[in-house]
């Protein structure tokens, strides 16, 4: 059940929108979540970060269907032992050829989890011991059929996203990709200001479980070896693991000093047996076997690092506690101006899309379309207020809404191209511990001054986007 | 029927992996693709050329659910008009407190389309007309049931994905937004190299329509207004709009001269109806009704720019004939060694990584975590080809493979910090019709000599990155 004390349980007004709605819901039930402009922001982040790493991790995204026929659910085993958490769905499947039917009624399920597809793409091709690993990486939505008891805010939900990955390796390779895991890992909760978590290893249960005990003590001694390498300290669950895998849990401590399940790795000698999966290997590897010969079958690793974007998002939520740092923020900044005079609101017009890295100003009332944005120029998010309020009150809400950077803008600074900004928003988020980081780069980007006196900060028009790309390209 | 004439209908084994199956097909049905790493490459692409573009535009993305309880299809008319082509789902929907009885299974929709989640999401706020036009986009993976017989390769799928975007807007912004969508498509058409298209204009339908005279009349004058300041010439089909409203349609020609429906731009004054959406309007503005004092009911643009992402990646297909030009490809650079001396694989290595804009090279052994990647920092597809083949089949196969770059490194290069490349590929890729600005750009950074001898082109190691920083940047 939901312990309703933690705060992040619920999801915020400002990032997941609480449909009004009369009870019973008329459209949508609980845990099926809409996210507003802003929390879509967060989400697609996480993602374009995971994207950007994943060139480098050798994992490359593919893209797989939503419902699968129940027979790939029997051949998985889901439907057999899983067949309670998984939506249920009609429509039609035949070819249009059996017996002249068209439009034959098929039932098949909602998918909870992505391995099942992966395996299927990795059967329809060859493969040669030569080009394992194969990495494939996946954001496709899941869905649970959760009972409405066990919901709670973002953290546990009937529709989610994770940050899938499967490995399909050779035995010899498990220790490289754990290792390889587990540094991605570590790299990533730096950056995200998380920590510190705990790697829990689960081994060989008892009994009931699949595969030779060469097999397991294979694949847990290099467990363990990828676990010394990283040179963290470790526990172990002996007996823990599932049938089918040992596996390494990480834990993420909330600031109630409560632990979450974030990032998982887990080894699968099963799904690949099921599926027939297989990989020509050469006479005289490692992993060539004699009773089959030329082919083997690969060892399969589940593993997600953020786990749940939800999940990771509830804890980034309550991590920051509204001040997202500006890499993250979607409210970065916001340019107020002093008054109302003409030259002041087209100044800040274009002050907007020079900081934002526009090419044209939205309301430029020309017919040609701009020339578009490329993926290298970079883009932010300036919100503008040129209302007739005073600017008390439009600083008083920029701060309310949290903007890391409020620029303020008035007929002096028309006359010297420059503009007044107040980072005091961006000092208070705290993405690397401590802060010293963000210091450093303040400091050498707007002097010791800045620090001192954060409120009023004189710059440059044309040296604020700049700025901007050095808290994006550091994660601050 | 499909027409099994014209080769994009079909998906190609580059991007769409046909799965190996016998018949019947084991778990999934037809219209149920699978995209391999490349296809989702090319896939991301676009979404991100348009989210890019998004920020400029004003539209904010958001995620909604996949599926909705009947009750919401209900509403939106769908369960009553729609139903045969809508796949339904089965599962928990309860809130758990409904007479004790936890689990109760309800009756969802998997949505075909985006707009009722939108109007969901739009009714759960409060809007000022100030703050209007309000403009949502969204990436949701749509299943349509449809027959069998209907389905044709990428063209018609049953899962797909629509760059969906809807505006909800005063009566006097129609023209505005129209204008602008018409601007972003000829923006997105010259940056993709497609066309020529035609535009469309279909009118109130002559009976069975929904709203008064007035509004249609004031809405299609805004729409010839702005279709008008396009300075393209549009054709009218009087009388072949919605019982809903006027729309707009952009065919594009594909090379065989076929019209393929791309882009599309509707109004709607049926939804925000059905839905009960409404702003708040103060008394004097235009659209102050004093009926219903203090509230208006919005106009509803349905628009999208792509149209279905996967039909519009089979044009492209067609188009490029597998000759992607350098910021689309999944194949954008190949290395390959003269020889295996250690000198020169790891020279090639670091050249695969300082390419591709990495951090550091993938097995440099440390357990050290790199440093992430940043979103601004430009990353590429570099593959490596340190096979003992001999060079000619090294450059066969990569030519065979259709790369942009073919780079050529040998033992004379690691003297002296240079490689050699055959820009052949890329020059072949027309992205701007004849290659013009592709032919400006090479020059600039290659010199004269590299259009006349492109296939053994001199660089230096540092000079490869900046080069596909252009390309990218230029859309080339």
């Amino acid at each position: 059940m939901a312990n309703p004390n933690l705060p992040y349980l619920r999801p915020t007004t400002e990032l997941w929108e609480p449909l009004r709605s009369s009870s019973p819901r008329p459209s949508t039930a609980l845990g099926l979540l809409f996210s507003s402009q802003n929390g879509t922001h967060v989400i697609n982040k996480l993602t374009n970060f995971l994207r950007t790493q994943y060139l480098q991790y050798g994992f490359r995204e593919v893209l797989t269907p939503t419902i699968y026929k129940k027979s790939l659910w029997e051949i998985s085993g889901h439907w057999q032992n899983y067949k309670d958490d998984m939506y249920e769905v009609t429509g039609r499947g035949a070819t249009g050829e059996s017996g002249g039917e068209i439009g034959e009624e098929e039932s098949y399920g909602l998918k909870p989890m992505n391995c099942p597809g992966h395996c299927l793409l990795f059967k329809s091709q060859n493969h040669s011991y030569r080009e394992l690993p194969v990495r494939y990486a996946d954001f496709s939505p899941l869905h649970r059929n959760e009972v409405s008891g066990s919901l709670t805010g973002l953290t546990r939900v009937r529709r989610f996203h994770q940050d899938d990955g499967h490995i399909f390796c050779r035995p010899q390779q498990i220790k490289g990709e754990i290792a390889s895991a587990l540094g991605f890992v570590e790299m990533a909760m730096n950056t995200f200001g998380l920590g510190p978590y705990r790697l829990v290893l689960s081994t060989r249960p008892e009994s009931d479980y699949i595969g030779t005990l060469d097999m397991w003590d294979n694949a847990e001694s290099q467990l363990r070896e990828a676990l010394d390498s990283t040179g963290q300290e470790w526990t172990l669950n002996e007996g823990d693991g599932a049938f089918y895998g040992p596996k390494i849990d990480i834990q993420q401590r909330d600031s109630a000093g409560k632990y979450h399940q974030l990032s998982t790795i887990q080894l699968d000698m099963n799904l690949p047996q099921r599926f027939g999966l297989e990989y020509q290997v050469a006479e005289g590897e490692e992993d060539y076997n004699p009773e089959t010969p030329g082919v083997a079958t690969p060892i399969l690793i589940h593993r997600a690092i953020f786990g749940s974007l939800e999940r990771f998002l509830a804890l980034l939520i309550e991590q920051h506690g509204g001040h997202w740092p500006f890499w993250l923020s979607p409210r970065q900044a916001i340019i107020l101006t002093v008054n109302q005079d003409e030259a002041v609101l087209r100044h800040a017009e274009e002050a907007a899309a020079k900081f934002s890295g526009f090419r044209l100003l939205a309301n430029d009332g020309t017919s040609k379309p701009p020339r578009p944005l490329s993926s290298v120029d970079p883009t932010f998010l300036v919100d503008l207020d040129t209302s007739a309020q005073t600017l008390g009150k439009k600083i008083q809400r920029a701060k309310q809404m949290k903007y890391n950077l409020i620029f303020i803008l008035g007929p002096r600074d028309v006359a010297d191209g420059g503009i007044s900004v107040d980072i005091t928003g961006q000092l208070q988020s705290k993405t690397d511990i401590g802060g010293q980081e963000l210091q450093k780069l303040v400091q050498s980007q707007l002097g010791e001054s800045a620090l001192k006196n954060p409120k009023a900060v004189k710059l440059k028009l044309e040296e604020v986007h700049p700025l901007l790309v050095e808290f994006e390209k550091n994660f601050l």
